[in-house]
């Protein structure tokens, strides 16, 4: 039988590479072989951003073009709003009801977003909540498989905690979700931070070639490198970074070697990999283009999706009821 | 413009004269002048009874008996069951975006239920969250009055200030809510404690006369009054606390006259006591009768209740929906 898998994304602003390559193209890999549902996570996007939600509503469509220009299949894979399937706030408030308090004060990655998103309030009831809200979407699936980067494990945990007490309390009704961690190339913004558009270092998915270049051509790299004749260090050049995820192994050491002995320019340097970056671009920004022009209607997909979604929490969830005996 | 009332009562077992005295005298008499919305909290019963679901399932119809025996009229008030009305879940999941978590931990009634009901493990997310749920209730049908128990008043402030935190943050989408402090006579159990069925001190509605009778003459007095003819002191005694609730001011001097000097015995003043309450239960045992006789079915009644109240939450929760902007 194949596996069913699920994982959703926030609607917070156009993707950029860093979602390429961290998500989507496992997700595209995943819509192959399993049964998949993809959704966009918008009450989720409210745990944080519920005092600007414009971006919200503002982001799901292209989000979801996005999604389909990167190679998601909504004929292959159900692709819905979360927000369109109430199942899962009646489930949420079930689940709520045999959370222990302690599991949610005590996650790991809620102490740290407490301490690191300081510039919202997240002493809401809603936002120490969030894993609850996560296990209801995944439970509601019986989802098999669920890919989760480094971050998200302590939140599957819960999700397996969760299901498991559920079980045992009442009657065995949720199938207990396997992690996939998925391995994912460490991609930094153009400045070495973190790459996030509301930084304004993220190479967007739908940029442009000439506008990517534009990015790139002002990137720094060895500060000490001044001249065209000095020679460089590629090991703190975040250009270099970027030609070990875009390049091949004989670009890779080019660009090195080229560096240490300052037989290669930085320009050419720069040119060498955006070449090797738009080679994922270009793709993804062609079905972009082939996708508007065929006048796609992510609206009707994501109705679609979401009824679709709608048929399973629909019965999932009378079964959720009967169970607890409600 | 009537004003619009919201009130529920958990489905715990049979109800009994501290019930009728608390809430459904109010009821009856809200339900002739206001648009009434009664509702059954099954929901809210979870928060703390999710360990043991079965008694919850059990009481709803027999509880809704009680009510329409005590006087609620389905033809004047909506009467409905919280769970069949999922809306209720979606809007507890907005609300919980924008609640502080610090007003949920500082409630005196939630820090108060902590330390009391010691066998249950309340450390969960849903106990806490039990305010924005009934936040989620009144707010959801606009109601104008809240007919609350004093130790409910914490409740009802968290409530309005999530509506009026809601309506500040996005845009004037709910009525806040004034209170209506329900006076009601302090009826103790049998034994003096609070009544409540599982003490085994309760007179339910559904008690025969003779059934009274049996609980009512066995009833702990002044206990230094052992002979007929010792002197007693109805300041202590439980006995005359019920004749100043159910009996008029001449029998309740007699009562407490006839006790003093030893001019009547126990269980001359118990039967008079007895004759009055029972002018109280016996027209709730009539119609109780003459309900199941004339093959009432409360299932139909909630089923019609909860579709009248689904139609009213269905175009709020769109409202909600609108105005958060997602």
């Amino acid at each position: 039988m194949r596996k069913r898998v699920l994982s959703g994304m926030r609607p917070s602003g156009q993707l950029h590479l860093g979602h390429h390559l961290g998500v989507l193209v496992n997700w595209v890999k995943l819509q192959e072989e399993h049964d998949c549902f993809f959704f966009v996570a918008d009450w989720h996007a409210l745990t944080t951003e519920y005092e600007r939600t414009q971006v919200i509503r503002e982001s799901i469509d292209d989000m979801v073009l996005d999604w389909m220009a990167a190679g998601i299949d909504p004929e292959k894979a159900t692709v819905f709003v979360q927000s369109k399937v109430p199942a899962h706030a009646e489930l949420h408030l079930l689940l709520s009801m045999i959370t222990p308090l302690p599991w949610l004060e005590r996650n790991t990655t809620y102490k740290e977003q407490l301490r690191e998103l300081t510039t919202r309030d997240l002493q809401t009831y809603g936002f120490l909540g969030y894993p609850v809200l996560m296990s209801s979407d995944i439970l509601m699936y019986d989802a098999t498989l669920v890919p989760v980067g480094i971050d998200q494990v302590p939140h599957l945990e819960l999700t397996r905690e969760i299901g498991r007490r559920f079980n045992s309390m009442y009657k065995p009704t949720f199938t207990i979700p396997d992690q996939f961690l998925t391995r994912t190339p460490k991609l930094n913004g153009l400045d070495n931070r973190k790459m996030s558009k509301s930084y304004g270092n993220a190479i967007l998915l739908s940029d442009t070639a000439p506008e990517v270049w534009d990015k790139v051509r002002p990137m720094v790299t060895d500060p000490a490198r001044i001249r065209r004749t000095d020679a460089g260090n590629p090991e703190i050049c975040n250009v270099h970074e970027y030609h070990k995820i875009f390049s091949d192994e004989k670009t890779v050491a080019w660009s090195e070697s080229g560096c240490r002995s300052a037989g290669i320019g930085c320009i050419d340097c720069k040119k060498a990999m955006h070449e090797n970056m738009d080679k994922v671009l270009a793709p993804i920004r062609e079905r972009r283009k082939a996708l508007v022009e065929n006048g796609v209607s992510v609206k009707e997909i994501l109705a679609d999706g979401s009824s679709r979604a709608n048929s399973v929490a629909t019965k999932k969830i009378q079964e959720v009821r009967d169970a607890v005996g409600i």
